[in-house]
């Protein structure tokens, strides 16, 4: 896929990291960012939107519903839930990702192809290859621009959705299979460190913000040098 | 995939060519064959389920649903669209199909990897090395022992899909649309001697039926002979 003139920015990591919490705070954070403002103002970056997978689509709310409350008598075969969310993140890619980046937007997406390697592939024990080979299929090509990885321990996330209630299909799985996950959140950082930047997900809820607004603003220097006056 | 011991036959062929009401026959037909009620009652071939896809598990039946309902604003991807038959034909081979053949029995399937050629290929013109690469992912490599396609014009199936009443999201894609899928079964009939066989699905519903009934028991003879007796 052709380099985009938007930026795709995700937020990945375990259960309970606080990535849907961040995702929130990073989009109001980027209201009050001088530098991003001068970008919208400017039309340099004519919007900004929020979204996630599964789910970000009418099409992957409904697959997002197959996928996390499937409860059949038969289990859901590993492969058929591996394509429902290259499925899910196809459609995703069409109808939201690609049509906001050609028109130079900001996508801040909760999860993205680094998820279906740790969960997936990490976690399920599926083929590495098989799962590129998906990720390239439903995407085209398109990598996150920025991956923020919020990193905690599989425990503790664990800990946090079970206070939260009532607990989805991924969720309910145990404890290895999220260290699983984990060790693949691991991998991946280790792999793609051009792209992708760990977080102390442990850190208080401010902190961790803070910290993600500095790296943030760090890459829209980078981006956008020729663009800001300031 | 290994050789089974049980046999796939697929019932293959463009909307409205009798699919769904030659497969009930030749169902009813086997229990009167008595070569097959030989192998049935030596425990050779133990039982024989008739299926479909997409739709043939319970995950299934609700894909089905999403790909022939799917009516949201926004049109469904053509690679989303893929990757949820890709979805539904994994569950459907892992749940339903691989345990039947394994245990030597038969499955009777309405549809199959040779559709997903036909319609998204060239049908719906994606690239036939991504479909080829999705069906061998879906299935792990499995084929149809015999493919029974029923041939008929695109124009003929339409026509008496239509009288029918209520057209679903394929049923009511334009004719040029289903002479493409026409032209696919034919280059996959040319290319797969082996295991397709054309029928003419024009004739009468009881000639079609009688057809069939003996290109399978000429098949019953060639695979079982060393467990006939007659």
């Amino acid at each position: 896929m052709m380099a985009m003139p938007g930026k795709l920015l995700v937020f990945e990591g375990c259960e309970g990291c606080g990535k849907s919490t961040q995702i929130g705070l990073l989009h109001a954070a980027l209201g009050r960012n001088e530098r991003f403002q001068q970008l919208q103002h400017q039309g340099v970056v004519p919007n900004l939107i929020t979204t996630r997978e599964p789910g970000g689509t009418g099409l992957g709310l409904e697959v997002r519903r197959l996928l996390l409350d499937h409860s059949s008598e038969a289990p859901m075969a590993s492969r058929a839930e591996l394509l429902l969310y290259a499925a899910d993140r196809a459609q995703h890619v069409e109808e939201v990702i690609k049509p906001a980046l050609e028109a130079g937007g900001w996508v801040l997406c909760d999860r993205f192809i680094d998820s279906t390697v740790a969960y997936q592939g990490y976690g399920r024990g599926l083929e590495l290859g098989l799962i590129d080979q998906l990720n390239q299929v439903a995407t085209g090509g398109l990598v996150p621009d920025l991956t923020l990885w919020l990193q905690i321990e599989a425990a503790t996330g664990l800990a946090r959705t079970r206070q939260r209630g009532v607990a989805d299909r991924m969720e309910q799985a145990d404890l290895a299979f999220h260290q699983r996950v984990q060790r693949g959140f691991e991998a991946l950082a280790e792999q793609h460190r051009d792209r992708i930047v760990a977080i102390d997900g442990l850190a208080p809820l401010e902190a961790v913000a803070a910290e993600i607004n500095v790296v943030v603003d760090r890459y829209i220097q980078q981006w956008y040098a020729p663009s800001l006056m300031i």
